[in-house]
């Protein structure tokens, strides 16, 4: 594990590519291509292959010279890196149309992360459509969290109650937290937060065109 | 807008780190804040003031030596390099959960993108829950998107749809797409994608815990 011990030092950004990297290789791994080189894989995720090889150094010695990358491997070193070698189980807090969409997606599952638990207050003791799961109140999340060994939280409620689910979040033992509702979260030390930012994707594709039509 | 010109140059990070600094501008301008400093400013969105200044010099000269930045003035800036300083009109596509909670979704108005039309070939005919818009089929989206100008569109369907979807979006002469559906679109020149991978977040949480477990 000596390679990992300066896993605490990866810059933010690094984290985030390595979510990319794993994504294209899992692409790549269905498509049956089992090596991949460092210039194609880096036109696959837009980074620089020097970037990439940089990124990838943090961790160890990936890659064979002239050879490239071989997929599946660098697949389950990234997941072991990431932590998601095995299931997590994540609590989901909000089951409106935003939680009911996450708790369906199909892609935390095949990244092994597994919403085991579901919380809405306002909807206690019904069922989450099309599963055995029973919605709870939001003052059960701690004990279900404890029981459970949930250390991953997702909130998915509006935006003035997100600040109360994060406090409740934080006595419950989670640790990590996917923050949905377009709100600064103030947190104690050991809890961090991934704000997701639905806009900024559309933000990226607005810079696009106005770029374009100012060529044009 | 010559300070301008060199728009296509700039890299997709630096793009996508405009948003983050304009959401933290915005939370800012709520707070009442006038002028934050370069320190201040990069503590709050995680990046080295040096890379900050960097990534501002881009589009020209922002800031005062000893000064800081000037909240409003900066966020009016960042959104006329965004090309979000007007509403925009986005169409989505897939009623379903994700749809849906899109359609909600308080932040895309907060940034000027505007909802303005509905397609689901499945409830064509139907309303949009809590609004007057009616779902069209997928096979008006070319009709409606050249009627009311939208070029940017949101891809909310399952991953076996999306590619048949975004080949609609290219001929209805859409240029920016959102992708929600984890699967790899391939495109017409002159099409952008953003893929939301909503697993990432996830992942770098996972990160983080695995790094405090291997300290402790």
């Amino acid at each position: 594990m000596s390679e990992h011990a300066s896993n605490n030092h990866v810059p933010r950004a690094v984290v985030g590519r390595l979510s990319l990297y794993l994504r294209a290789l899992l692409n790549l791994s269905v498509d049956r291509v089992a090596t991949v080189s460092s210039a194609r894989f880096g036109k696959l995720v837009g980074v620089k292959p020097a970037q990439l090889r940089k990124d990838l150094a943090h961790f160890g010695q990936f890659g064979v010279r002239g050879k490239g990358y071989e997929v599946d491997k660098l697949a389950r070193r990234i997941e072991s890196i990431l932590g998601t070698e095995h299931e997590q189980k994540v609590a989901l807090v909000g089951v409106g149309n935003l939680g009911r969409a996450l708790f369906s997606y199909k892609g935390f599952e095949s990244r092994r992360f597994k919403i085991a638990a579901v919380f809405d207050s306002k909807l206690a003791g019904q069922r989450v459509p099309g599963s055995p799961l029973s919605i709870r109140p939001v003052g059960d999340l701690r004990r279900t969290a404890q029981r459970e060994r949930i250390r991953l939280g997702i909130i998915a409620v509006p935006a003035a109650a997100a600040q109360a689910v994060a406090r409740e979040m934080g006595k419950a033992g989670i640790r990590g937290i996917l923050n949905f509702a377009p709100v600064r979260l103030s947190l104690p030390d050991g809890v961090r937060v991934e704000n997701i930012d639905l806009s900024s994707g559309l933000e990226s594709l607005s810079f696009g065109l106005r770029s374009r039509r100012r060529r044009g």
